[in-house]
């Protein structure tokens, strides 16, 4: 269930600093959570979170979870440089994206960042940009569907434009071995947003029983197996969180039927968690500035799909309150829209809120991953700033907003 | 049907120029749509088409209609900024948005702007930012469903967020009145992408009589209807263009059964199209830079969703063609992917296409509008150049591609 934990004080004291609207973070929850994803694996020597840094690309971020003993999931040059600048380097990175071009290779080998192999055919593109390293991930898609719970369709993975077929990998890690690798590491993602704590048993017991198969098969030791992402956070408050601990206790189970107890030797255990790491722990903090009874309720809000386009892009459901009446009855049926001239700009249809005034703080949940990252400028409307609620009480601008020349740098006029 | 008029020639020449991927506006394509709506209204003295400025928001696009006769229709404080920079003033620029800051209203009428009220409620705002105009327009919102050929529903307006219902607009207007206003302009828009030549006449019928109603309700003179935006262009090659000047004819009958002939003293026309005027004049320009064979068979290329984010957006269908093989068969089934982790991040899924190969350079149609202005930079990709095809052959850099530290620009480190 959405994050309820911040009190609405802090809403209004940061929306007295900076104004309208912003995304705010709070540390304190991004700190726990790291925390406890470590303290799920502690049973694994040789295990790190590569934090997705698509979800979430901010240095200040990057630096709090890099005290917690994460690493960077990055997608592409810019998010590269990113870490790099941030003082992340070698192992700590991990390089995960597809048909990218072959500078990226070029730069990732330069970190010394692990680097995830979408494709057979990446072999020879790594080859020649970069060269091969001594340990290489590749990326496995199972194909077909994927079912849980009873046959349950949970993620379609051979609809999916990922990873290799498990007929390529056993030649594959063959040619990457005579190519100078001595070990791999293995990468599957099979859906999206899994709020089921049985998924990344599922996914590692797949995993773990490929990665021993292909040690014989194809005489190269496995590394690491890389559980991607994937663990979702509840949108909605029917649905409760992931229990991690549990989560990561399951996954030792499938280990040792497969590997026996972790120690020297045995393959690692990364993971490259996005969502689940900040998701809960972001809000987008606008102020409701327009009241429209049409032929339904509107209340138009400061923020707009710029700030979180996941309900426009997906129709995805984000928690809002309002501050101060948390505890008031949601007696009011409203649409509450963005000022984007698209229909879809809305951040809740047909929701039953407490009544809404212009001049009210609005608290829009879950938008500590993929909510700034997402961000366009469609109809000329601006990124707005990012501030961290710092574990002290304070608030700390980590992203300024845009100005209209930002949005005119690239022009000739 | 999408616009196969530039060879194949113009798309390999510019690839020499400028690195893949990038955006290519034809400027004689852009300069003849604008002739052909021009000529479709020569029978309204008072007519002006508005650009959707949100379509294609670049300052060289602007100038090449604003020589052709066309406004900027402006939905932000961004744009604005931007028509004013570009040298329109007053009654060129057109402002419709909703939700909008007070400032925003300030700045459209500093600029002497027509101001398009998207709500009853925005009246006051109005008023205490910047003063009620002596022309001002107000958003209708007919309700309901609307129909056309025999009874299809062709659009929801009762379920849009945008203007005021039939009951508000004689008391609205009447207190324009007392406020200072001397006419009023009035708009709807009741469906988008329409490619039905039926639509704006049926749009003007109901808009003529509504106003001619309102002149005698209010005891205020219509300026002008605004038919806004709507008409559209075909995505598939079995949709056929909108016949512009059967448009404007039937539009013209619509006027004639209302008002009569027009002339001094009588409503003039303002539309605001934007993916009509330039969308099927501009094209991403991509190179094939991955061919993968896994369950299905994939083209990965240097674009993404970045560059074009309908098709993930909306699952929208956009034309693809292989520079120099349009008369190859197309015998081969592919989805044409970009490189996000993402898997929406699709141009076309399962798409008959010639045989392609890595280095060739493939064309995506009708991205002459919303397609830059919906760019975002998810996973740290960058957007990329705009180049103008100009009309005597040459290209030209309208917009530069981004560099990291564009990306970087509004970070705290």
């Amino acid at each position: 269930m959405p994050n309820y934990s911040i009190p609405s004080d802090v809403f209004f004291r940061a929306a007295e600093q900076f104004p309208t609207p912003f995304h705010l973070y709070d540390e304190k929850g991004i700190r726990g959570t790291a925390q406890q994803v470590n303290a799920a694996f502690t049973w694994q020597p040789d295990f790190k979170e590569y934090f997705a840094v698509k979800a979430l690309p901010n240095p200040q971020i990057l630096n709090i979870l890099r005290q917690e003993g994460c690493g960077t999931d990055c997608s592409s040059e810019t998010e590269l440089l990113m870490a790099e600048r941030c003082g992340f380097s070698g192992k700590e990175i991990m390089f995960s994206a597809n048909a990218m071009p072959a500078r990226e290779f070029e730069l990732a080998r330069r970190l010394g960042a692990y680097i995830n192999l979408d494709d057979i055919s990446d072999i020879d593109l790594l080859r020649d940009h970069g060269g091969i390293p001594e340990t290489v991930c590749v990326r496995y898609n199972t194909g077909g569907t994927f079912k849980m719970n009873g046959n349950q369709i949970m993620g379609n993975p051979g609809e999916a434009k990922y990873g290799w077929t498990r007929e390529q990998l056993t030649p594959g890690l063959k040619r990457l071995k005579e190519l100078g690798a001595r070990r791999f590491g293995l990468h599957a993602f099979l859906a999206s947003n899994m709020t089921d704590p049985g998924y990344y048993p599922a996914l590692a017991g797949i995993l773990f029983s490929a990665a021993a198969e292909l040690e014989k098969e194809a005489g190269l030791p496995c590394a690491f197996i890389n559980l991607s992402g994937g663990i979702g956070i509840p949108y909605t408050r029917d649905v409760p969180p992931v229990d991690i601990r549990r989560v990561g206790q399951d996954v030792r189970g499938e280990y040792e039927r497969v590997f026996g107890s972790p120690g020297a030797g045995k393959p690692g255990i990364k993971t490259e968690l996005g969502r689940y790491m900040t998701g809960p722990h972001g809000f987008v903090v606008t102020r409701a500035v327009h009241e429209k009874k049409i032929y339904k309720d509107y209340i138009g809000v400061d923020a707009c799909a710029v700030q979180l386009i996941r309900p426009a892009m997906y129709g995805a459901y984000h928690e809002i309150s309002v501050a101060g009446k948390e505890d008031a009855p949601r007696d009011h049926l409203y649409d509450v829209t963005g000022s984007l001239c698209e229909n879809n700009d809305k951040f809740a249809i047909d929701r039953m809120l407490p009544e809404i005034h212009p001049g009210d703080l609005l608290v829009i949940h879950d938008a500590g991953a993929h909510a700034f990252a997402m961000g366009y400028q469609y109809n000329g409307r601006l990124r707005t700033a990012e501030i961290l609620y710092t574990r002290d009480g304070a608030f700390r601008l980590i992203r300024r907003a845009e100005t209209p020349e930002d949005y005119f740098a690239t022009l000739v006029w």
